[in-house]
């Protein structure tokens, strides 16, 4: 009789082991997606910056450059971190922080943007709110002063979540935004380098050019921040990649590809060859990662950056904070131009790769 | 001997299945994300397609129209199956079939498409190749005689992922394709909605508008192929919202809202209010369950299109297909145009809820 009980033991383990098996995958009703707001008091307030990645190497700056970066960094982290400080929302602090990267030429967003192939500054820009993960985007904006605030208008004053070109331009005077003229974004050395890469495509090829000036595709500023209610917003600015053409698109005004912000997850700005990180949705990615696959924020976004993207092709980085006031930064190039602060009065900026 | 054998089976099972429990949530370094490619000698071949979702009901058609629907998708499934059939890539048949549809007045897309609040048409379309996650996309198009081809050339004659207005056209007149007239897409069943819409809005106001004409916010053709060496494609062609302002991106042309495919999970076309899907990462997140939470693919287009959506506002629906074949086509909408095909003389068309 027992060896009988035994038999039919084994034969039972057996096949409730081959039943339990397809549950380690569980149907879609019993796994919990946690999108659900939580009322946070009185949180950390934290403050994550980028000013663009790329071939940024310390030999290649003179010190007073290196100061420059570093000066630009702390202000926009500090004027980022004293309006948390103030009360205000996440967004306000996104806002404030990358409108002084956009005034400053040190970054390719707003004045000091590059040059498309027709000599002009096309301008994109996106910002996404954490709590009800609503959202705003410009594309090829060339007369708005700060292309951030006409993606944040977009967000709040319009149905839409994108507009491109005279249109969104338009939408931006009806909505009383400060108009320039295009002039105003204009650098002698974003020109120069235009003039040196269509010079040196006529001499050799597109790709040559591009081998040359591997900084010419891309350049970005972007912030996420984390406001004492505990809500994440994100923004995204840049004038994408020198000697672009045919009205190209980059990755920063893209939801999920540059941008991205959910309370449930985390906030993300990337920056980086944005074709690839539109074919990765590297921001959107760095959620789902921890959403559904139950990744740490470090994790994710060290996954896609330092593994998926590098075997894909895709060079850049991103910043990304969550509702605990966790912060990553990582890059995949030499340098990214980066900081954060969630301290008073101690702004913490980097440039390379090795501090 | 019986009863304490039924005992200790009942403890046993129990155990067991407790033991079963915690693996549903697997570590992230546990959890196997595949994404290498395998070769496939002859698998099934299969394809998906979708004309917009919306508030299309059968009272409300004509047994004329509804027949006319039906034979337009038949023969756009016919026509993208046969070319699966050949032997052809999957974006082949996804062209294919999109062509169909574009040239169709009945479908917003191409001729047919909605008009803009200045009256004019402007054209959006995407395509992703799930074999190296390849993608193209062009916004606000007027002269581009099929949108979705020059998704393509943007994907395989350009270093860029997307191009918009003016430059779009540019390039896609360099490469070559056919360029029309604007009036080429002109219907006056169209243009007539659109005096309505903006009667009405002048009348009441805009949201009024929207109310009385619910399906002017949408509409959109795409489909998704999978070829017999088990590559996936997928293409979306759209006209966007009727009465559309300032440049107005949706989310047909923006890979990982409104169009993505992988190899390694699924190609999917979305059809719905644009800014919803946007936000929602729709196309995208159908893989991110797939591949992070072990989602089949129906219960992963499912729980966003049936509950996610619905619960954030977004209505509309998906098409979608993985590389065992397998197709899925929710919509939260009281119709979609829709149907697939996966054996010869046998395509399957579909218009309302209850079919």
């Amino acid at each position: 009789m027992k060896n009988t009980f035994q038999y039919y033991l084994s034969i039972l383990i057996f096949f409730l082991i081959l039943a339990c098996e397809p549950t380690t995958r569980k149907a879609p009703d019993e796994r919990e997606i946690k999108t659900e707001e939580k009322e946070i008091k009185q949180g950390p307030i934290s403050l994550v910056i980028h000013g663009g990645a790329g071939t940024i190497r310390r030999e290649n700056m003179t010190e007073e450059q290196d100061a420059r970066y570093r000066a630009k960094l702390a202000e926009a982290l500090e004027t980022g971190y004293a309006t948390l400080e103030s009360g205000a929302p996440a967004m306000d602090a996104v806002i404030a922080a990358i409108q002084i990267m956009e005034e400053s030429p040190l970054f390719n967003a707003g004045v000091g943007a590059v040059f498309t192939n027709e000599g002009k500054n096309e301008l994109d820009a996106a910002v996404m709110d954490g709590k009800n993960r609503d959202a705003g985007a410009v594309a090829g904006v060339s007369t708005i002063k700060s292309p951030i605030s006409a993606a944040l208008s977009v967000m709040k004053d319009s149905p839409h979540v994108m507009m491109s070109g005279p249109g969104a331009e338009k939408f931006a005077t009806e909505q009383g935004l400060e108009i320039v003229d295009p002039e105003y974004f204009f650098t002698q050395s974003r020109y120069d380098v235009l003039q040196k890469v269509k010079q040196r495509e006529k001499e050799k090829s597109k790709s040559a050019a591009l081998l040359d000036f591997p900084d010419s595709k891309y350049g970005t500023v972007g912030c996420v921040a984390l406001d004492k209610n505990g809500n994440i917003a994100a923004g995204t600015s840049t004038g994408g990649m020198t000697n672009k053409r045919y009205g190209r698109i980059g990755d920063a005004p893209i939801i999920a590809a540059g941008t991205y912000a959910d309370n449930a997850t985390c906030g993300v700005s990337a920056t980086g060859h944005g074709e690839y990180f539109i074919r990765s949705v590297v921001a959107y990615d760095v959620a789902a990662k921890m959403k559904y696959a139950g990744m740490s924020l470090d994790a994710a976004a060290n996954k896609i950056v330092y593994e998926e993207l590098v075997d894909f092709g895709g060079s850049g980085g991103l910043i990304a904070l969550d509702r605990a006031g966790n912060i990553t930064m990582p890059f995949n190039t030499s340098g990214m131009y980066r900081g954060y602060m969630n301290k008073k009065d101690t702004p913490r900026v980097f440039i390379y790769q090795d501090e």
